[in-house]
């Protein structure tokens, strides 16, 4: 087999498999106790929301993956859900690892409730508790998915000598994996687990003798996973059903509820399952279509990774999908029953070298687990897989086992009490997520706007993909509606024919000027002579003159308190080396305010101001700088809202001007501005006015969007003094693409909540 | 004043101005008789098409320009109505001159017909159809609307004493113009008069004595324009309002209604009309708002123009307002009555020198026209206006009689006969409206699509203006509503996301796929290294290998027939060397056609082939070249529908490749090809194949209409064999931009209607 597939595939193509996670956990409050509170409201329907639902418990939030093709994205995925939940649920923080937190008795309990709709879930859990127990049904895991690149079964198919059809070739590589997994899983809960303690009122859900560790936390000597130990979750007795083929596995499973040992398939609490394309009707779909993909169940929640799950790990698990994909199985009869309980050794006490059971043989866990890595390690490197590193940490952990999670987080226990460690787990993970709640993790390459609309998508339940990437081009589903939307504010909802009004200047200005609404009153010239005309008619008036293309760029000249003949003609002429057309405008003083209207509504207004340090007596603007600079929301690249200070050139020049440098100190409360553009993207800050602007003038935003037809418009706003109504204004321009994310974090002032607007617009939310 | 104006003013300055023509002209048969068919539906309710409508007759079409500030553009203008019209009117003909065609009874004159609305117009025809007779009512006129720049009144008014307020200085300057107009209007008589001739069965209608010159034309010898002689539409008596003031002149319009002279202040057939702002409640609007422009009505129709005028006498009519403004009255005080005698004068016998008065002295037509002409001309030269040959034209015309129009047409009759001659210009200026049928006159600069749509808008009596020439940016206004237009195909109509998907191939192609619409199997690869993974996958297929971002351009190849892995890999290297993303796809075999969807319903489908021509075993290639570029539709520079065939370097090569050069003869019924490429831009053809494509490929194009969520798009599909219904078929691209003029005039099959499509889905028609 490995031949073969060094035959047939190249690295990349191996490393190509769709792998989606699933994690539960458990929301808690500041003491570590289990919260009674509802599953927040903003996740919507349970039943419909494809990434954030809840689990057995009210209290038990689900995180869903999708299934994607690279690990990295799925990685980066579960960390951008814990993110959004993280944010979502008040005072509350979600508990690290898979063992529960501080838990009431059975029937306090909250099971999670559901809609009419999700009745038939609701009783389910119910009965789960009358059977189980409500203790247990609170561990948490994750739940692995996996499924080869079609392309991969396909190829081999198409190398086999075809005896069997595809689907039955297909079912016999998942089962061969399967079964495998089943073999091998006990190194998967050495490797990967990591719930070694108890809280002490888990105590009587668990009949292991224990051993109190800390005032509130229990274990075993040599335990690495309490959840895949006796204490753990599973079926009343123990399940062997048959993986031989799909048809005998589907009559295991019916036997199993036919004789009551089950409810459902769904009860069979097996460490590997077999998944198919339509899980509404499960045995059916297994038996029609084959398997679709295969779940493991065996992993713990890593209590030192936000995301449960380290990315290592996950290049883990794909590099033991290849290999039991590879790897000749034995024909040992007794190899359920034996992986069982080398299973449950490993959980309960792995941390030693304790004594496994390989096809009827003794062996040691140190022992056998080098030998398959060290298979796996041959494998890596005759396809070439370039993991090294991966298989080489998973042995230095099988040598060392205090290298483990499970003992480092024994250790943690040990230091800092049960409660104690994990609550300051999450609250870490939680204020991760505050820093990061202007992006979306695993999206960084997007623009901010499309990450922070996707976030809330995502957050809604609405289904989030991506079309284009390069071009921020994304879809949004839910249920039978469609809406695709690129750079976030790019939208149906716009017209074609509104985006080329506000993308033309003196179109723009001609039907806002229709509406009666205030643009810098002005002239176009194709021809110097022509602009000479003109000059009579401006001398002395505030204006500005600038090549029609290059706005505010180069060949623009400003007089704001107006010029003679002499300078205006001067003005035309540099203009016309710029440009064949040049406008003079008239000039409206004041600031610039950007006013995000969207359905006909003001939603955001912000004025941004040069990079600038407020003093305060004792630091110098260098240090100033620094300090200001470590707010999270400055970046460096436009990977967030603000972008950090730079002390360069053009600091150093505009600072000169001002007969300052670097190492002047300021006086307390005096602001040094250190450039004269207010762009972000050279440091400047952003301010939000939304609740400070007359309401005069959201009118009159509101009014421009509408003249152009606009749903999503950013109106830039010239006002003199912005705390009078009877100010000064004009409109300069309406942009057609305003950006979202600079609303949404500021440098100072509220937070908008905007990409829910569009959502709304949408008819999305 | 003159000095004063030299002073105030540059050459542009005072040559701008705005200016506006109305111009009516009967419709008749191939026989020059009257029509007796109703105004064209196509045109709308005559009350509200502000470009065309009837004047006394159904019969009688009033054509009316804008008021333009550029001359060749009201030129132009009035070119391009006729074209529209001529083109709506069956077989009848637009009778070429003043003086009516072969014309019925009075009683048999049709009224023009109104709705309801129009009650009021038709009511007072009725009336005047009594009291004047009907055959006056049909001699056709034009009616020059003029109004000086705001701005050169605004000037003189600032540097004036200002004893007067604003509107006071206004209507002085305008009424020295009016004044000045009636005094010197037998200059316009004499040059621009062209209606010397009557028709036999006018005959009842004049009463002077007139002499047979052709079997049905009669005239008076030295005639210039019965028009505006004795026999000319004018009032039962002569009268004389007062012109001092506006409230002088609205004070004898008062006293002439109450005295019973006219009916209301329509009936006073002045020469010069004040014309005030609101012209429903006329007099009140002149008095508060003052007069807004003047309207000169003694100019005839020019028959030698298809417009009605011709662009010199437009530029003289400019600098005599010049002339009129600036030249200072004299105190004479019988003026008016010394005027209307002058003017009947030139009328009758204005060819020959008569003798004319002023103030009160007798001087001949030949010396006081030199005397004015030459005052015009120097002061042409003195305030370097630039318009001397215009003047030197009028010279010639005023020293000698023979250069006239009236002289020259005349002979025409003399030659022709009177019903010949006319129907023969007619014909002339309506084959030139047909061969102008696809562009609107003094808007070639635009895109021929929006050429096209302004066509079909004002023909419906849609308001048209252009936002921004440059870009092709129109509004459409209708009552309340107004649609702005770009390029003729982007609209309100459409979403914006829709035009962003259409834009992007890779999202098109998900969103037809997920449709379940065909398009190229393909994938997309950002290495050489990940596209070489798939190139098993395609060996023997056939494919194209191309750059992303630069289609149908360079690095892309072509494997109509499949391809070995070598080859593939070679193509993959090609393409990379071109973009940093490479497609590889499907090859569709068949041939391309453009199917224009609007509205969800295809109204045109169109197949390019490369330039050719068609052999009769006679002529040359380069003589069949030189015919088929005869076609009008074809020229040079994308100003008309198809380009003309080159005889350049590629085509010598390409037929060398057939072993053929420009000399070869091809077979009668051989089709020679000079290009590959099937661009119009080289020379290619377009056909029709709307009706020829089976409903199925239609529904498909509307389905993958519908699938971006286009009302306007162009649907590229490649069909194997478009008569076969079962034929392959896959869609390549969909166009958002498409132009609707290659569907309006193809080079073989229908012209399709697609502007009148265009206004259907804007809801203007």
């Amino acid at each position: 087999m490995l031949k073969k597939i060094k035959e047939l595939f190249i690295p990349q193509q191996l490393l190509k498999g769709n792998c989606g996670i699933e994690r539960e956990m458990l929301r808690v409050d500041k003491n570590g106790y289990l919260s009674f509170t509802d599953h927040p409201g903003i996740f919507g329907d349970k039943v419909l929301n494809p990434y954030i639902t809840t689990d057995f418990s009210e209290s038990q939030v689900e995180i869903i993956t999708p299934a994607l093709d690279k690990i990295e994205e799925t990685y980066s995925f579960s960390k951008a859900l814990y993110d959004i939940v993280a944010l979502e649920i008040g005072d509350e923080i979600l508990w690290p690892q898979s063992m529960p937190c501080f838990i009431p008795e059975d029937d306090e309990i909250p099971v999670a409730k559901y809609s009419e709709e999700g009745r038939e879930a609701e009783e389910y859990r119910n009965k789960l508790l009358k059977k189980y127990g409500g203790k247990k049904q609170l561990i948490s895991g994750i739940h692995y998915n996996y499924s080869f690149n079609e392309e991969i079964i396909r190829k081999l198919y198409e190398s086999s000598d075809k005896e069997l059809t595809y689907k039955e070739y297909k079912n016999s590589i998942y089962l061969k994996v399967a079964r495998n997994y089943l073999r091998y899983r006990w190194i998967i809960v050495y490797l990967l687990g990591a719930a070694p303690v108890i809280h002490e009122s888990f105590l009587n859900g668990c009949s292991c003798k224990l051993k109190q560790i800390s005032e509130d936390g229990y274990t075993v000597d040599g335990a690495v996973s309490h959840r895949n130990g006796e204490c753990g979750y599973r079926n009343k007795e123990e399940l062997y059903p048959n993986y031989d083929t799909v048809e005998d596995y589907v009559e295991s499973i019916n036997k199993y509820v036919n004789d009551g040992v089950i409810d459902s398939y769904k009860e069979l609490y097996s460490q590997v399952r077999l998944k198919a394309k339509n899980p509404k009707n499960f045995l059916n779909s297994l038996l029609e279509d084959g398997i679709s993909y295969l779940e493991y169940r065996s992993i713990d929640i890593n209590p030192f990774e936000k995301g449960g799950i380290s990315l290592n790990d996950l290049y883990f698990l794909q590099l033991l999908n290849i290999y039991m994909l590879i790897k000749e199985e034995s024909s040992y009869d007794k190899w359920q029953q034996e992986a069982v309980r080398n299973q449950h050794l490993v959980a309960k006490y792995g941390i030693e070298n304790v004594d496994l059971i390989k096809d009827g043989e003794i062996i040691d866990r140190r022992s056998w687990g080098l030998e398959i890595l060290n298979e796996m390690k041959a494998m890596n490197s005759e396809l070439n897989l370039g993991k090294e590193d991966i298989i080489n940490e998973a042995i230095a952990k099988m040598a060392d086992s205090s290298l483990t999670y499970a003992y480092k987080y024994r250790k943690l226990i040990e230091e800092k009490g049960y409660i104690k460690a994990n609550v300051d787990l999450a609250e870490g993970y939680k204020e991760s997520a505050y820093n990061n709640r202007f992006k979306l993790e695993g999206f960084e390459d997007l623009e901010l706007s499309t990450q922070i609309l996707m976030k809330e998508a995502i957050k809604r339940g609405i289904k989030t993909d991506i079309v284009d990437r390069s071009e921020n081009f994304i879809s949004l589903t839910k249920g039978e509606k469609v809406e695709y939307v690129k750079q976030a504010t790019k939208t149906s909802k716009d017209n074609y024919v509104t985006v080329l009004i506000m993308e033309n200047k003196t179109v723009t200005k001609k039907v806002l000027a229709k509406e009666g609404i205030k643009v810098p009153v002005g002239e176009e010239f194709d021809s110097l002579a022509e602009a000479k005309i003109c000059i009579n008619n401006y001398i002395g008036k505030p204006i500005v003159i600038k090549p029609k293309s290059t706005n505010f760029g180069t060949g623009i000249n400003i007089f704001p308190e107006g010029a003679n003949a002499e300078d205006i003609e001067r003005a035309f002429e540099i203009a016309f080396k710029f440009d064949k057309t040049v406008l003079i405008e008239e000039f409206i003083k004041g600031k610039e305010y950007r006013f995000l209207v969207i359905d006909d509504k003001v939603v955001g207004i912000l004025h941004r101001v040069p990079a600038n340090v407020l003093g305060d007596g004792v630091k110098t603007i260098r240090e100033l700088v620094e300090l200001k600079n470590k707010n999270p929301l400055r970046g460096k690249g436009y990977v967030t809202p603000l972008e950090k200070i730079n002390l360069g050139e053009n600091e150093a020049i505009f600072l000169k001007q001002q007969n300052k440098d670097f190492d002047y100190v300021p006086l307390a409360g005096e602001t040094v501005y250190l450039r004269e553009n207010s762009n972000i993207s050279t440091g400047g800050d952003s301010i939000d006015y939304t609740d400070d602007i007359p309401q005069k003038f959201k009118d009159i935003a509101v009014k421009a969007s509408k003249a152009a037809g606009a749903k999503i418009c950013g109106v830039d706003m010239m006002l003199e003094d912005y705390s009078d109504e009877n100010t000064n204004y004009a409109i300069i321009e309406i942009n057609f693409n305003p950006a979202i994310h600079i609303h949404s974090y500021p440098f100072i002032g509220t937070e908008r909540k905007i990409a829910v607007e569009v959502l709304k617009l949408l008819e999305l939310v």
